[in-house]
């Protein structure tokens, strides 16, 4: 296994969604990870279904990255990928779900890394943190929402009381289900997924037949209208958990109280929450699968077999750190109960270019009180405005700001 | 440095809260561990305040962990082992977010780990994730709640009602708190661990002198009571962002709205949200500071010093994998509206042991519509009720069942 020096030769094994979007973030971070790791990463070969040859690829690779899918022969090629020395990264979970054993105990047997964050939950990180950070940890129960496009249309069907069909209808015109969503509707994606999350919690071989699992495709509008008037939202949720000496891997629609960690996870998010006596419950959540989500978990496998575990690369250069930023603000103001108050305050506000978005006014007399949100305005423009406003005679106390913050996305 | 065959010898510094949690959790897990790594760690000494040496336990370690806090001797002991060749764990956030880069350089240099998981927000894997899984990825901002104490602090306001000296006594009872509280009330623990996110995230070096912090002793209840009629919730909130081609790294109390990520995080727990363009965003959540957890934190750092990276371990054991659970259950019944329709119903849940939580009745004549949730139960149970129930007269179509899950924690 040669390679020009400084560089970490790629190769890819597939070229579909996932696979195209990581041959296009490759180069995009390849300055980046030559800078963190030393090395600089390039695709040494692509497998199409019509182009390349495997044994050609292998040759020329320092890892492999197979993003195929399916059983044959991505199985078959990874093991002979192993079998030669080098690194894999796949995000196959029907291969990992069925034959995950086999690869395991070849990866230990040539003492390469097999690296599959982008199987489960795209880039949420949920493998590496079972497999590493609680390493440490007896894990009592894994409870996910790990199938993207099922949430999605929970989500449809709640809010906008659409039955499954219509729901379905629009969670593919917008991209979030395939032209045949059986396996994602009828629970067995989700079952593959938490056949591999049950066997990293739970140190036990857990094969995808192992798991029981139901879809949505029965649920009715008129449950998600009544479960609303109980107070619960639906999800179709994953679960591994100990029971005794045995342990339960299942794959069911179920409603949730409004304080479960999972209830706020909407849309086609994913989320993980793992428990443990000692840790309580730590929860993870974000984009579920999508070609960019899951290429960037795929690129972060690569990178990571690339650098030394636990470093902290040096630093890239020195950014300048900014004092004065844009924040949209609350103003609570105590003043005169006397006309012309609010409108004091708001020439006051304008002079500065800080725009107000909402008011309340409360009390009367000596209880009077103005309470607004701004829009985003640099620091330094409100901060020039307070001090205005400060000196007005209106105000009884000195006002009080505090910042606002806005979901960014979603 | 030499070892009894199949020993990894771990030496600890400080045994105070975080250390004697440590020392306590090490030999629980120290047969797992072994079973994972082929070696059993084991304590070989311990630095406290009035007994050990630091130099004999270097030279009967294999690892050290450093457990004191504050910046000396902690950083001249963090040097020492790394220069002896020795991985180090820390939690120490001052200490990182002061002379970090000397210490990442002193790592790199030597060639050996220096993990510090447990620095920021306990066992939620920021750390791991922001050095490894994005490594990927260009990311535009983090934003954390990342002291425990005030979190728990403006919940119990926004909960109560109460003053931030009664909730922070009430901290203070439920151990949430220490008993001199100024550097977590004031965000400047929340800056030090702001600081080493940034520096993670950004690459570049972030000094906790450059960030700027507010606390929230100035909060009063009137804020909280008019941030709720208008919608938001309030938290404190740490924030590292690329501005152009600077940085801000900022800690400030601040208004959400409902659809924030964070918003939904109280009571004592920590959370940190990533934001990039590729992934859009993901969101870690659990419990913050606290002895077993961050202890907790430490145990997962020392097992990864002592895998292979990515390796997934044999199973242990295998478990059963068994079928029948016990849930609580949500029942949609299409019933005939006449008399005792509920009794009938009621009669034959009573017969299996299965235990109404609570009922809706809806409709009349033709849409009549019975809608319960049941207590947690065997699921043959419950299903041997469905079966009965299907057979009763009164039912116009066949019954519907969905699971409930409630939150086992918080």
């Amino acid at each position: 296994m040669s390679a020009e020096p400084g560089v970490f030769r790629v190769g890819l094994l597939g070229h579909g969604t996932v696979g195209a979007a990581f041959a296009s973030q490759l180069p995009q971070h390849a300055e980046r990870v030559a800078r963190i790791t030393g090395l600089r990463p390039e695709l040494s070969g692509v497998l199409t279904r019509s182009a390349g040859s495997f044994d050609q690829i292998l040759e020329n690779s320092d890892l492999i990255v197979e993003l195929i899918g399916g059983i044959d022969p991505a199985r078959e090629y990874l093991l002979r990928a192993m079998r030669a020395g080098r690194h894999v990264v796949t995000a196959n979970k029907q291969l990992l779900s069925q034959h995950g054993e086999e690869l395991w105990d070849e990866a230990r047997r040539q003492g390469v890394q097999l690296r599959f964050e982008g199987s489960v939950a795209g880039v949420v990180p949920v493998i590496r943190v079972l497999q590493e950070s609680l390493a440490g940890a007896t894990i009592d129960r894994v409870h996910g929402i790990v199938n993207g496009t099922t949430n999605f249309i929970l989500t449809e069907m709640a809010r906008t009381g659409a039955t499954f069909a219509q729901a379905l209808a629009e969670a593919q015109r917008l991209g979030y289900a395939e032209a045949d969503p059986s396996d994602d509707v009828n629970g067995r994606d989700a079952a593959a997924k938490m056949a591999i999350l049950a066997r990293l919690a739970f140190d036990t071989p857990v094969h995808i037949d192992q798991v029981r699992y139901e879809g949505i495709e029965l649920i009715q509008p008129d449950d998600l209208e009544y479960a609303r008037e109980l107070g619960l939202g639906l999800k179709l949720i994953g679960t591994a958990e100990r029971i005794g000496p045995a342990l339960s891997v299942r794959v069911h629609p179920a409603f949730l109280y409004p304080g479960h960690p999972l209830a706020s996870i909407n849309g086609p998010f994913n989320a993980v929450t793992v428990e443990s006596e000692a840790i309580t419950e730590i929860t993870m959540s974000g984009p579920g699968a999508g070609g960019p989500q899951t290429a960037s978990a795929v690129l972060g496998d690569v990178i990571s077999a690339m650098i030394p575990p636990a470093s902290t690369p040096p630093t890239m250069e020195v950014l300048e750190i900014v004092g004065d930023v844009v924040s949209a603000f609350y103003l609570y103001l105590e003043v005169a109960d006397e006309p012309g108050v609010l409108a004091q305050v708001a020439q006051v506000l304008a002079l500065q270019d800080v725009s107000v978005k909402s008011v309340v006014q409360k009390g009367m007399g000596k209880q009077a009180r103005l309470v607004m949100v701004v829009h985003p305005v640099l620091e330094s423009r409100f901060t020039g405005a307070m001090d205005l406003i400060a000196g007005l005679d209106i105000l009884r106390a000195p006002p009080r700001a505090i910042r606002v913050l806005e979901a960014e996305y979603g």
